[in-house]
């Protein structure tokens, strides 16, 4: 299956980012290196309650402060609420008559410098009637408990409730059933820059916002319905970013509100909110509580699932909902199933509000499944390999949801990477290594979109647009934003392979709404496969014009024209060729002595995923993704059961890649993922007293640094799906989610302890270890 | 002929610039309001001497100011020369071993603010040893005079000549031979901003310049060539101009010096002449002397015409030999004429170098011409009118140099203008109205480009981008800058009426070599023609994807379906209709609540125009545009014979515009070029004194206010050119040429003494008056 080869010359070598010396030399301008003649700085007063009602807000004093040029508090602005979903929007971008969490929007300034903003904001004084906070979904659905929102009074923001196949009738057919609970809780995104946003009114009453967004065009139409102005009259453009990882998929109350104090002060305002604000005001990863019961035949054949969920929403509601259902559906996506039951609960609680985070939900579901798989395969005697190569969904099948395996590697990663990790041999050795440290390994699996979701639109498209110009310089547009995930280079990539261009003649020019052709953004990794299809369409039909110049330059039809590496030429006479700057030039060059004039090629393309449909009727889900993503991960840990400390030792990461567009890449997306993936399982996790954030700054919010991170040994595995862009699919997500089972497992490996609840921090690790000794050994903490 | 009407909705309708209020509200970002972070200031050290060789450069003092952060002269540079023409370029950024005009750049310094840099610039210490210089291009040519170019010993920088028939045949069998000669000074091009830069580079050695320019990809060509890198690793953006009129189709050294000083300091260096630098150093239009010979029957038809020019090119070659080549050819524009020498001398001297001048020769020509056509018609006891109608090229013919007249409205100019001036009434009248004032009429005609010219680079083009998002939004992308001439109006006024949307949804992105695609620039009154094609083709391969969907959602095959007015509508039933993004956002839109959402329209074109064509073996020019412009004007003017002032009081201008896309903008041309060629008539010129421009602000170099300027009415003549977009021809420079006779012509009328030398001051036309009464009347003054 991988061994379909092809000759490329761009695709499938490791090239750096074509942005990389930026990054490096520091010349990347990020939002504050971004400045406009005369403009102003903002921020933001917010609320110091978790839940209360405002009384008063008297700015009267900041207005008197020096420097302080508009002062805005919600009654000052147009009736708007957002949130992803606009329909059940509830979030206005400065808040009226009450504060819902710590942080909450209540004013805004605009000023002369961030510092003058920021005392101004220290000057406002509001009058609160404090009101009972509530922090805990399960508190927030019982009776009496506060009402966040008065028009949802049971603080239940949206319900889910699926069933595929006849769970009652899979459960009483099972042999075995297990049931147990899993928690996650909230993990911040942890961008490099924080969020911010820089909004400029024009003479004709247009907006131009220099924003920190994943999907321009998708903010430019929510901005249009907040701001309640014509689409056609706000202008987004996306400026570097350090990383999205999903936060930046959401609007923030910081885009409305920078534009709200340009248009009041009539010149340019920029926001950017400081790390405390970023941690404590920005979106965040769904804290979610699973419980997960899987019926399994003697054989260990899986025969039915229920998953409940319950995912708490924080103080406004923004994708809860599709996360929720997101995550429910990666019980089918595994491990063949037929019968499942997905149940969920989005509930409010006056903490800081959830988005989407790279693996939307994911990585919450994998970490029950996952455990989950262990604990049958002990309880059955098996191998958890053996396990999941019994149950793995294999290529050509249908999962319980509807999902198509067009391409599917996942047998070929569980084989290859246990392999590669010496896996049979890892499990059956002994495991302590010296006096106080053990050593475990484990392994997880990820099921994923390799191309993004037709999501609620029903579609998935993108488009692009490739130009040649007579000195064979090359530029494509798309309106996919490089948030730090290489997009830009990948999309370089393609279009000189397509081409038959050079890398280096290529740019690409990314994310303005109006300059840039419309697209869904990045979303469900979605970049290499639909954006990639367009810009690789588009380059195809650039190319075609040029191989038709070429047949006139070269005088051969253009039948027997090719073009790689920069060369067009004849396919029987390779010597017989020009560059693509001579066949785009040269026509016209004739006259004129020193450069190349001639009519350009320009070429676009619109790209619409010929696969994935929706058949809601039938499942709910049904094949809702043009690809799928398997991988396996196999993590080796070593514990020092003294100080709980766990160190990650190893991790072997195997991807069904489709085809690995840029290698480098793909192992920075491994390792990025990894990094991450740690984080969860071990010190990640935001830290809440009262509806107070705690670990607000990186000090207290412990990532991991270069030292925690193991040994990455990544494998690409190639099955070229026949829909992705020269077979690839997206990976962007998929990496990241079985992390977190892996070294989980692999510390159960390890101490003989189970953690259904992440992070599983030296303090819980020493605890348990105290416990087991003073009890049974091997008791499941939670 | 003009009776040919069409159901338009956009086109035709007069439309203020879709950037007034930009305008108006000084919102527009011109190059001072740009500002990159850590950007540094540039300023010039400048020759004080119009001729030497330079001893020594001493920048130490300025290295030392606090706030210095390069200092840069020639030797520090690339070997590079610029100018127009690559090939016999000679102007060396900045300059090593001598010095050739007053203003000549030394040396560059970047400093913290522009006022430090000015400083450091004025610490330079230069040591010269001063060379005798010549100012005179016919002192410049003769034996013995200072050498400006040591490789070009006779100060001659090209050479013209071109015989079409046979001139010599001609002359003797004419009735009558006229040979006059008529001068015409330096003009400035007065843009309202004065030229910049900013530079800065990345972290892959890429370059970004923001510029001042008409032509950004050719000004990307030519830095490729004087820096010395690929073309691909520069990108040009064009900022917001005050205007161009030709001066920005040259590049300026502060082009490649703010790159110097950028690269040097690794931070972005934005360099903005004064006013007395954009006046003393900036490109002006040649001074040129023409001696012109016509033979012509009893009858007044034309038989041979010799013009002999003299061009001043100042101390470096840029673009004399074009436009010299230009001014000739347009001795067979106008007038029937078969017999035509052309030469042409291109002379060096120690002053400011000239460059494209809105006219491109043609205003200088046509003085001459015109002028003399009065003087024929006088000898011949002809009315002007009479035997201009007699000579008249007409639609169908072609002109002596090769010139295909497709369509033609010169004879309908001539009737239309000199209809509506009451041309016979005035001319038959008493001249004198009051003690000392006298008024008079004259009249005189164009004959100029319609739509670019293939010039040496042997083809005209443009190309364009115009996409629909779901939310009807619609945008055009287009390399064409708009200089202020209204450009990016039209584009969106065609591409609205091409698509069938509304002008309020269009957006117009120009002129971003890497953003926007490949054109030739602002050169030759080309935007309207070739590249308002492109920009129409483009909007119709989108409208026909549009019209396409839009057969789905009406469910009626597309041949049934038209758009108009931001409407797509069945012909048969227009009230089944549905709004541009309904048909764009809707198909995908079913499952979203809120807004609409879909795959968008991307569409490109690029324009080739299928007319011109070179035929240079025959007459060194041939049918070197696609269209030709004809137009009149008649001005009448009041003499004050006391105070030898001259004010206009009318002009009345016939111009053959093929369509009239906006009239708003096609007034805003007549009044723009009138304004101009009064100026040129009256007052402009500058004046030198051993090298130095004396009027160098608009205290002394006296342009044209409001109180100065004449009633003006505008005829658009409208032939409906068959290649033309919508039938229109471009005129940005056609309305200039033909007042600056009709000027002179009407002094002539009210005094009866002619001037042959620019420009007709009070000084002059007093000394003139004053000359008749002591010797005899009507002496033709030089």
């Amino acid at each position: 299956m991988s061994n379909k080869t092809h000759e490329y010359h761009v695709i499938g070598k490791g090239s750096p980012r074509i942005d990389a010396a930026d990054q490096v030399t520091g010349k990347a301008t990020y939002l504050p290196d971004l400045i406009r003649s005369g403009m102003l700085h903002g921020a933001f007063a917010r609320s110091p309650i978790p839940h209360g009602r405002i009384l008063n807000v008297d700015t009267s004093r900041a207005k008197k402060l020096p420097g302080v040029k508009a002062v805005l508090t919600g009654p000052d602005t147009p009736e708007a609420r957002h949130g992803y979903q606009l329909t059940i929007a509830n979030k206005r971008p400065l808040v009226v008559n009450k504060v819902r969490f710590i942080g909450d929007e209540i004013a805004a300034v605009a000023a002369t410098s961030e510092e003058i903003a920021r005392e101004a904001c220290s000057l406002i004084k509001v009058d609160f009637e404090p009101l009972p906070a509530v922090f805990d979904p399960k508190e927030a659905m019982a009776e009496g408990a506060p009402v966040i929102h008065e028009d949802m009074p049971g603080n239940v923001a949206a319900e889910l409730n699926k069933d595929l196949g006849d769970v009652e009738a899979g459960f009483a057919a099972s042999a075995h059933i297990f049931e147990e609970a899993y928690e996650t809780p909230a993990w911040a995104h942890c961008c490099m820059e924080t969020r911010g946003a820089l909004a400029e009114t024009d003479g004709q009453g247009r907006i131009t916002l220099w924003a920190c967004t994943q999907f321009p065009h998708i903010l430019r139409e929510i901005l249009s319905k907040v701001m309640k102005i014509p689409t056609r009259n706000i202008r987004v453009i996306k400026v570097k970013m350090g990383g999205g990882f999903g936060s930046r998929q959401s609007m923030d109350s910081i885009d409305p509100v920078a534009i709200y104090l340009a248009q009041k002060t009539d010149r340019p305002v920029r926001m950017i909110k400081n790390r405390e604000e970023e941690f404590t005001t920005d979106r965040i990863s769904y804290p979610m509580a699973a419980r997960l019961k899987t019926g399994v035949s003697d054989r260990g054949e899986l025969i039915a699932r229920h998953i409940e969920l319950t995912t708490d929403t924080g103080a406004y509601n923004d994708q809860g909902l599709y996360i929720t259902s997101s995550a429910g559906s990666k019980v089918t996506g595994l491990y063949r199933v037929p019968n499942v039951r997905i149940d969920g609960k989005v509930v409010f609680t006056n903490k800081l509000w959830g988005g989407a985070f790279r693996g939307y939900g994911n990585q919450q579901a994998t970490f029950a499944i996952e455990s989950q798989m262990d604990q049958i395969a002990e309880k059955l005697g098996m191998d958890p390999l053996e396990l999941r190569l019994l149950n793995a969904n294999r290529q050509g099948e249908s999962t319980a949801s509807g999902a198509r395996l067009i391409s599917c590697g996942f047998t070929e990663c569980l084989e290859q990477s246990t392999d590669a990790a010496g896996w049979k041999k890892k499990k059956a050795r002994i495991k302590p290594v010296g006096a106080t440290k053990v050593r475990g390994v484990g392994m997880a699996s990820v099921f994923h979109t390799g191309g993004g979701s037709i999501g609620s639109h029903g579609s998935s498209f993108s488009s692009a647009v490739v130009k040649i110009d007579s000195s064979g310089s090359i530029d494509v547009l798309t309106g996919v934003p490089d948030i730090g995930q290489g997009s830009d280079t990948i999309y370089a990539m393609i279009a000189a392979e397509a081409l038959g261009a050079k890398l280096e003649d290529v740019r690409v020019h990314s994310a303005d709404t109006e300059v840039t052709p419309y697209t869904l953004g990045v979303r469900g990794s979605r970049e290499t496969f639909i954006a990639g299809n367009a810009v690789k369409m588009a380059a195809e039909n650039a190319r075609k014009d040029l191989i038709d110049r070429a047949g006139e330059i070269l005088d051969v039809d253009p039948q027997y024209i090719d073009a790689a590496n920069g060369k067009v030429f004849v396919t029987f006479n390779p010597e017989e060729c020009a560059t693509i700057a001579d066949v785009v030039g040269k026509p016209m060059h004739a006259q004129f002595g020193t450069f190349p004039v001639g009519p350009p090629i320009v070429a676009s393309a619109v790209y619409k995923d010929p696969v994935s449909r929706f058949s809601k009727e039938k499942t709910g889900y049904g094949n809702f993704c043009p690809c799928y993503v398997y991988g396996t991960q196999v993590a080796e840990v070593e514990v020092d059961t003294e100080t709980g400390n766990v160190k990650v030792l190893e991790v072997i990461a195997a991807i069904d890649v489709g085809k690995a567009l840029n290698p480098t890449a793909v192992e920075g997306q491994f390792e990025g993922s990894i990094y991450m993936g740690i984080g969860f399982a071990l010190t990640e996790g935001i830290v809440w007293e009262n509806g107070r954030v705690l670990n607000s700054h990186f000090t207290d919010y412990k990532v991991m640094t270069a030292p925690d991170m193991p040994k990455i040994k990544s494998i690409m595995v190639e099955t070229h799906d026949p829909f992705g862009p020269f077979g690839a699919k997206g990976l962007g997500e998929a990496a990241i989610v079985p992390t977190v089972a892996a070294v989980a497992n692999a510390i159960y490996d390890a101490v003989g302890i189970r953690f259904n609840e992440l992070p599983i921090t030296p303090e819980k690790l020493l605890f348990a270890i105290k416990a087991r000794k003073q009890h049974t050994p091997e008791v499941a903490m939670r």
